[in-house]
């Protein structure tokens, strides 16, 4: 599914004596970082509909969900134990409703210049606006699921770009 | 999917005049409560064998997600903006790995005996479970797939016992 | 201005030898407590009609806000170093805009059923909202005033009702 | 009040769509930046009274507030959402008491050497240096009132040098 | 060095597994818990004349140190994986600088109506206050040193009171 | 203990008129940074027994320590008041049991490329790391003790390297 890829597979956050650790960015240099992640959220048609049929209440609830994804791509290093803890040029989530299968596709966008990718932000970004749409509309169905988050685009640092359409 | 019940469905986090706010759960009685969050993380043949090859790495890796889940769950009333902060009594995160699918299922169960359920902290220790996991493995495979993540079990408060299996 | 008070006006954070120290409220009964803060966020014409002119701007700015600032009442311990942690049964915020001065009130609402007051957490709710709005409309006026930032009422607890008309 | 500006007078943080979103400063160059907000915490002459009598209450009172509001400087990314996280080079509060007035002045000053400004974490810490003064001053005066919070001086960015006299 | 004890010397953290989980407290009554650490910091002789020869310098290094040890005691379930959130209602530091072995002894309390014992706050607010000072003194002498870290008392709960004398 | 120094022993951190502030950092260059620091937690002959008589137990312990402590690392800057936020390249922890003295030795490794020292985080992620071992030891032990917790190793910025052996 994944581009073919010349990286070693390896799970970087393991030494050699099978420890986790973080990994060391001391000798790395800065580079442009995107990285876009991506998940979708179902839920029954009656909650898509009650969501769906006041406008304000689509708006306020996901605006919140995007307040509260932007501001957990900030905290991902005190979330993801090895994640590092960089300063984000950008975040941003954006939201596509799909009346036929009652759905929002979320999508996060994070970009820092620091020296490790931010594939984690990108994720948790999307995670926790997914889960604070769930939060809002779990009263109408709480059988809503969160589906398929992964990343879907990176670029920046050594390995350069990645795509996962 | 869900099992029948009998609330109302309305999206509770919006006023009459359609804005997001808090539930006030000032006149409720406390209970004992319980919720389960389930949710599966998906990856490639080669980066789940890295994973199994050494039960140290699965170890290391499996509990660092934990307690990365653990952590989350007491946090989750900082990331979901109108959860209530409340005093959980437990937080504990469970995992099954699955040979045949190359994937891992992940349990996370909260309980409280505060005046709301505890459904979005299961949830959200389920997936920061899992964006662990993604971190510490995306080296041998930034494809990985977050799935599925959603509530199992509920139990206590006015609404009572809810299954979805 | 406030209401005549049989309290004894100490400073209660400070010991016998001039410390600052936390209260212990090991010895109190819980009880319904309420706070509401109240403050005002004053900017110039031209950022006032910018921010009004579209309604979606308005709505999108002041539930940031409202967002910002329920997510700080839960957060108020962290920040204000002799507060009590405890758990809010509610923490809400409201916006009354004031064409004629250019400004918005800003009303925060919060309760708890625990043996402490919730002064410090409406306070900071609201002075969090007036910033999150402050933050958003900036580029067009930097002179952005929060005036004016008090608490107006207060029930629960042994020295009962207090309002600040 | 504000000297007079080119810069085009926008809401930065609504997208075309009048959605909000973080600013991307992925393109901007680093420099030196400075901003200065002030703030007026005024109280009943008993309170002032009370808080003045004894030096070393008054010296508790005013560090705790300090160190309060330098902490707040540090996490302002996590309340404000559409603030960039970035490292502080400096974050310093002074204190100004006026006896006539019963009331004291709060400066705060931060700097940094990042993409963005530092208004936010200026104002954010004179607020919760406030708000530590209110909170452990309202056992002798529950009215006590946060006038006047506003930016004084900012330097750095392309917009350089701007005053608030 | 401990008094006798008649609980069972278990590691209470990992289950029939081996693994690590929080321990399920819903079945428990709340009561009345206390717990007291003590801890000291040691300086070299030339520091702690700088520290102790201006009253002012000593008062200030040591409130901010109480206000860090204090604001750590309500976030320690952030910081220690397994331990439960819970509102504390008293946490207090004191100090006490011995001029002959230039060190100063550091006694965290705090106290909580929940059910759970409070023994991880104190031992992380003496911790943090210790903490606190060496950043403040390290200019001085690098080689400062936390000594004997340890519980001194505890009481409520099953186990009942507990001197470490 | 320390080598000599030929930095003036001041309190970098208290002003002319001797109120804590932050060292302003503005001028300062980034350069390589690292820090180590040491401490040592000491339990009872029995709990360590338990610790170590099953492989897993002792895996599992330290690797929540572990994580704690890497986590605790980049969150310095919120628990120490003067510390400044930076992002750190690597946070590291080693432990080394002694099966003589029932001891644990945990060594905390800290690198930045930022202005400023990383001898705050180290000394930081080497107390958090104790103190979850303390916690998850003291069911069979309450009487365990955090030891000469102190900087090992410093080197980067002006004043160079340093050993304290």
């Amino acid at each position: 599914m994944s581009s073919p890829s010349t990286e070693t597979p390896v799970l970087s956050h393991l030494d050699e004596s099978g420890q986790v650790r973080m990994v060391d960015v001391s000798g790395k240099q800065p580079s442009q970082r995107t990285a876009i992640a991506e998940g979708r959220i179902r839920m029954s048609p009656a909650a898509y509909r009650l969501l769906s049929s006041q406008d304000n209440a689509k708006g306020e609830v996901l605006n919140t969900a995007r307040v509260a994804g932007v501001l957990a791509a900030k905290r991902c290093a005190e979330l993801i134990p090895l994640c590092h803890s960089l300063p984000l040029s950008f975040a941003g989530i954006d939201f596509l409703p799909d009346d036929t299968t009652h759905s929002i596709t979320i999508t996060a966008t994070c970009r820092s210049d620091y020296k490790t990718g931010v594939e984690m932000e990108a994720m948790t970004a999307c995670s926790v606006a997914a889960l604070t749409i769930y939060d809002m509309c779990k009263a109408a169905d709480k059988g809503i699921v969160l589906e398929n988050i992964r990343l879907r685009y990176k670029s920046g640092g050594k390995s350069g770009e990645w795509r996962n359409d």
